[in-house]
């Protein structure tokens, strides 16, 4: 959905794929479709329902020949259970790779940050799910969302990852001043604009959902 | 088929495609497929056929909607003519994408080198193209193919891009020194381990042909 996303997502899957020649790689099909309707804007604002064009290009993967889906935009998962409903193949979730990246990053309990979409927070994609694992989830305030990770979200979406860099990473520092002990970048934008600036200035563990689902689809691909 | 260059070519199409949203970014599926036989061996040394596996890809490219094909990888353009009677979609020439490029830079006759694989270079894929267009190509010694290009290329396939700059800036940096005033990086892993380094240090300007490619599939998603 967010094609840079998108593009990073098969460029670490293959980067994390041990591999000494192109026949050890994973085969793969990416389904880039930009013009999938905004998720937050279908959840919070009544856009356009993005159902349709999701189901599509889970057709059109199905119909590729893929053995099971990885879609790595954390909204979408909002329609996770109606996707799952379309389609035989497992489809990976990316909130249970997110968490199986804090276990692996030794993070087993406590209070984390989780950084996302206004749509995300909104539907509670992941407080459930990490709570009934122990986990206590904090997240940024409204004027922090409003100001800080909704606008660095969209420069990724418009290219400019550097000038990103800055209010994510403000908004990553402040969950960690109020006591996180780990962010979760649970927007696959947000690892795009972290990564392109100082990232380790920020001083907390933090999880790139782009990677932890990546490892999660090789993790399939290998069982 | 290198699936880090198909990665790439995501990246680059996203990045060089001017854009404020995810929706005005360029619809595209990408058939990543590290299981064809390698185009060298086959071509060189009675390897597997692969064609068979490219027009697999592009029957599934159509089949996904595609309208236009684009193959970011040069010694597949061995097969150019063969895959363009298997589908009536017009396929991007990569060399074509790189003579473009070489015009972009200001580039428009003269000297230039060629570094490929032995497969392309064996092939002759580029050199009556670009000498029709009035420039003289020269290619490395066999010799330097042999210590230098294919073990960088294979670093590349092998995850390695860091180790492959030493040997590939070698070999571009020797072609500068009998007389290139340009270097095409006519394999899409090139430019991969090139960029992994102070590539601004060979001192001689170069033509990285996945953003060739991707820019011309920019200009034929334009048009």
């Amino acid at each position: 959905m967010g094609p840079l996303a998108s593009a990073q997502f098969m460029l670490r899957l293959t980067l994390l794929t041990p591999a000494e020649q192109d026949q050890d790689h994973i085969p793969a099909v990416l389904w880039s479709d930009p013009r999938v309707p905004d998720r937050t804007a279908a959840r919070l604002a009544g856009g356009e329902d993005p159902l349709p064009w999701l189901a599509r290009g889970i057709a059109g993967l199905q119909a590729a020949g893929a053995r099971a889906i990885a879609i790595p935009c954390n909204t979408a998962h909002g329609w996770y259970d109606e996707l799952r409903a379309t389609t035989e193949l497992p489809i990976l979730h990316i909130v249970d790779a997110a968490a199986e990246d804090l276990r692996r990053q030794g993070i087993h309990s406590g209070r984390v940050g989780l950084m996302a979409t206004a749509g995300t927070l909104a539907m509670r994609l992941y407080q459930p799910r990490l709570e009934a694992l122990g986990y206590e989830v904090i997240v940024p305030p409204p004027a922090e969302m409003q100001s800080l990770v909704s606008p660095g979200i969209a420069l990724v979406k418009a290219n400019r990852v550097a000038a990103a860099y800055i209010p994510l990473a403000e908004a990553a520092r402040n969950l960690r001043d109020r006591g996180a002990s780990a962010v979760v970048l649970g927007c696959t934008e947000i690892p795009l604009g972290i990564l392109a600036g100082p990232y380790a200035e920020i001083g907390v563990p933090m999880v790139d959902t782009i990677d932890a689902l990546a490892l999660a689809a090789i993790g399939w691909a290998k069982a």
